[in-house]
């Protein structure tokens, strides 16, 4: 279960319920596990949760009763919280709460529930669907469609959140710096024995897991934005990106750097150095205020002028926190689809730009920030290769 | 990417083909990355795979572009495959293949489709929208919803993937008896640390990632079946449940321990022998043909014998493979829902009874067994623990 004190969980719950309230809801099913541990500190793998005016219900099964029971009666439990036990289908377990609390305009997270279970719900509840709350009919059971409700609250962390990814940012920086040190990466040695040492450093320093499956890729896998770790040994005179992350009483954190074996040669230093400069620029670009794409153009600009717009494929950067890929996409402006978003202060993001160029291999540098006012907190604190720097 | 082999691919793709057929679909689209694995050993986090009556189309981005066409340049290339990247977002890059290859009647998975995916597809393809073939429309675009048509094949293993999981069973056996051998669950680590230990000796052992967060439970914690490791040390005299897995060229294995710290009591040395023959029974009840709940039946009813009735809340097993939990589940009959399945040879899970008794702690011993026509064949060799046992 995570720790987020009980002040924050009810600041949340109050946030949420007047989105609850705008949208005429009586109730929202929660049905994303990052957005159930955002109101309940719930950190196992299966529950539903149920947010309506007054309470908040947490459904989930033996597995977790008597972690949760204990939860509940701590400094950390979420407030006017009942915990309701599923012993059969978590689909009729909520059906019956549902049907307890007569709620009537039910909020669905419709992005994160099937079709399979919708299509139940909706039948089991004699229900209509409505694809938002505009549509509603104006009696009878309706089904919801809600968009990225908690989601959006969850872009701007809190004070406790803020503490954990600063703590989390500041526990990753000095397992780098010392795989830095230790010379962890080093010829002769495969990619997944690296990885697995990378690992283990992480649980080492308190991270709970991986943010995500740590990426070593030396030579020509480095061309590979995400390479998975294969036998490969690391050799002489070529460039090894370096991408792992890790999770913190549940907040994720995520860093790359890339790192010089031997002399990788004049090409290499000078994509190195290149995306180096479009990290700082885009790091520039931010502060509240601005939109994400305009940082993703930062980036992006100076790598074309450096000849390498099409070895960069990816984002910017990505938001930070429950989730390793959250909101806000710092990425190039669609044609179709919502407008960019604009930062606000409070929110915590990667900063990765990267070039990637078959034959010479690739190069990814990636920091963790804290969107401020006036610029950004730097939450992550890692040299640079001095191999490649020189 | 995985390594099934062109020939495995084939076979998994004529079967479906046939499902379709039977369905009446003119194309399947599978949105559950497992499922997109099983056809085209694809092992990113981010794709969509199309399967009609000729061709197997993989929709993927510029992270995955590189490992993809050199996947399909090798001897795992899933046959007749068309690579589509995806450059702009997923859904417009699906609706414009359907619109390329004119599918009519579109499969689509509706227990990992969500609604606001399904939403957005039934309008931009101007399609009707059926619960099952049955209900479709004669003419005009349809979307049908399809139900477990991958994961019913994906039960049955083929063998490939039994040799994969005789592997990686036979390496986490290693893992678990050096682990005994070793003492790295002794009094005075951390549970923490205690986990930290046994996923770097998983990764030493070759797997590419632990299959689930590593369980370390002792004391008063192995009451808890989804205990997480915390900074609790280990003490004497009490018991340990050690429940981890991992993941070997994309299957998953699982297995489970409980070791004795010192001289944990006559009631953990008597819940211990109960759940021991209470797997035994289990096993004892697999063979192609039986009911998953019967076999379920067979460890939990002796445990109620021993009064340990109410202190087994779980399932007794759940298939092996591409997921940690797949189909079957070994559990009990449910008063709703369908009938449950009778196991096949081929099936591959894991038998894993337990007890959890708050004030004394916890038992679960877990093995994995592949099923075959006249029992089992116990693809795990880890020795229980001798200071229980003597």
């Amino acid at each position: 279960m995570l720790s987020a004190p009980s002040s924050s969980l009810a600041a949340r719950h109050a946030r949420l319920r007047a989105a609850l309230a705008a949208s005429h809801l009586d109730a929202l099913v929660l049905t994303h596990l990052p957005n159930i541990a955002y109101v309940s500190n719930f950190a196992g793998s299966t529950a539903i949760a149920v947010l309506d005016a007054r309470r908040l219900y947490l459904l989930s099964d033996f597995r977790y009763s008597a972690a949760i029971l204990a939860m509940l009666a701590s400094g950390n439990a979420p407030p006017d919280t009942e915990f309701v036990r599923v012993d059969g289908s978590y689909e009729e377990g909520l059906a019956a709460l549902l049907d307890r609390l007569d709620a009537q305009a039910i909020g669905l997270e419709a992005a994160h529930v099937s079709w399979k279970r919708l299509d139940w719900w909706r039948r089991r509840l004699d229900a209509s669907l409505a694809g938002d709350a505009g549509e509603r009919a104006a009696r009878g059971r309706c089904l919801v469609a809600t968009d990225a409700l908690v989601e959006r609250e969850r872009m701007v962390k809190d004070a406790h959140e803020i503490a954990v990814l600063r703590d989390a940012a500041a526990r990753l920086s000095t397992v780098a710096r010392d795989i830095l040190r230790d010379q962890v990466v080093r010829a002769g040695r495969s990619e997944q024995e690296i990885a697995g040492e990378v690992d283990w450093r992480m649980k080492q320093a308190g991270f709970s897991r991986p943010a995500f499956d740590t990426i070593v890729a030396s030579g020509p896998n480095a061309a590979l934005p995400h390479a998975q770790p294969t036998t490969r040994l690391v050799a002489a005179d070529e460039l090894v990106v370096l991408d792992f992350g890790g999770v913190l009483d549940g907040y994720c954190v995520d860093l790359t750097r890339t790192v010089a074996i031997g002399e990788p040669g004049v090409e290499a230093r000078r994509i190195h150095a290149a995306v180096r400069e479009a990290q700082r620029r885009a790091m520039a670009a931010i502060r509240a205020g601005v939109a994400t794409d305009a940082v993703d153009a930062a980036a992006r600009g100076y790598l074309a002028e450096c000849g390498l717009a099409d070895a960069f494929g990816h984002s910017t950067g990505h938001g930070l926190g429950l989730e390793v890929h959250e909101e806000p996409r710092l990425g190039m402006r669609r044609t179709v689809g919502p407008a960019p978003l604009a930062l606000e202060a409070g929110v915590v993001c990667t900063v990765e730009p990267g070039a990637y160029v078959p034959g010479i291999g690739g190069v990814r540098l990636e920091d963790d920030v804290l969107v401020t006012a006036d610029g950004v907190e730097v939450l992550t604190d890692v040299p640079f290769d001095a191999r490649l720097d020189g």
